[in-house]
């Protein structure tokens, strides 16, 4: 069985104390691979943002609110996990300057200038061993299979679960997975537990080792 | 005893279908206020943007999710009310431009342009008959009691709830109660409803005329 690290939740990035961007992303789907990879036997470690959902009590669970602090707890739980399922949905862009105070309304436009935040599923997609592998999230409004193929390349992903932006905070959604040559290898819809079930069993049967054969 | 439109929570502004600009903001002191306001025999109305808090089953809830929809309903219910407590942090910024897609990471900054939404306590304080009254909370990192103050007077509050960013999404918190001479009438710390307990009680010190005494 693997030790696996996934990501969850959304994270925040602060414009002064009070004001951040963000984006809905509830922790359901990622609740429910942590569900599903505990049921299949892994071990599971969770770096989380804010979130309301509770993760099964088996699971490691850290805890963090901006892209830079998920990111560094995943470099630093990574190199001890088999694989990486990148669920969140972390802020990709940030201020460049945050206010150390309230910023004050002056009536006018107030002009943001916002820089890209690292990407976490990329960067460990680049620092993966041999043995390791990382499997991202593509969340696309629209030209979804494209764009997520797209992802996978860039984030030298081993397998890229597609969902469009209905599926935020919602109970039920429906996924395609794909392979780095572009295959659908799965597709389905409904609960995310039942969702979560397809991707770790996707996993398993495409990037875990099978186990060795007793004579 | 009085009719009293509450509004809580924070409101979100989207930059596109996934992305949107918010706040901490819990709902839990308007969740307190609305009992305290309940306990006190009042009638009760909360505008709540998107919260995981419940209110008490005796208040009747209107969800909205933008400081526009927000407005709009406050605005339809407010004609009806004795008085309005504003407890809500609505997003004072929105984008000037919502993004249909999502907006495609291109590698280079991006710039955005927020204009000021629209400000609810002060457009009710300006709407309000002889009869009514407006309380506003206000959330200031500095100069607290002066910045509060002038809000008071901008808005046409006939009182002021000031706290600080560090009342954000806690169970306590400290607050202290301005009126429009910029008398402190009350301060206290402490939990939450017991701070709620102080505010309504102040209100109706202040602003409930005094039932007619039996001969």
């Amino acid at each position: 069985m693997a030790r696996i690290l996934i990501t969850s939740g959304p994270t925040r990035q602060y414009l002064d104390p009070v004001r951040f961007l963000s984006n809905a992303s509830s922790g359901r789907m990622g609740q429910a691979i942590v569900a599903a990879a505990l049921k299949a036997g892994h071990s599971v470690i969770v770096v989380s943002g804010p979130v309301q959902v509770r993760y099964p009590a088996a699971a490691e669970v850290i805890q963090v609110e901006t892209t830079d602090e998920m990111l560094r707890a995943c470099l630093a739980e990574f190199p001890a996990c088999d694989g990486l399922i990148g669920v969140a949905a972390p802020c990709d862009y940030k201020p460049r300057r945050v206010a150390a105070g309230k910023i004050t309304k002056t009536g006018g436009p107030l002009r943001l200038e916002l820089v890209e935040t690292p990407d976490i599923v990329a960067t460990l997609g680049q620092r993966k061993n041999r043995q390791q592998w990382t499997v991202g999230f593509a969340l696309e409004s629209s030209d979804a299979r494209f764009r997520a193929l797209a992802k996978l390349e860039a984030k030298h992903c081993d397998l890229m679960v597609v969902n469009t932006p209905a599926a935020i905070n919602a109970a039920e959604s429906s996924i395609e997975i794909l392979a780095p040559g572009g295959q659908v290898l799965a597709s389905a819809s409904g609960p995310k537990s039942r969702l979560a079930s397809l991707v770790l069993k996707t996993i398993s049967s495409q990037l875990m080792p099978a186990a060795p054969q007793q004579e």
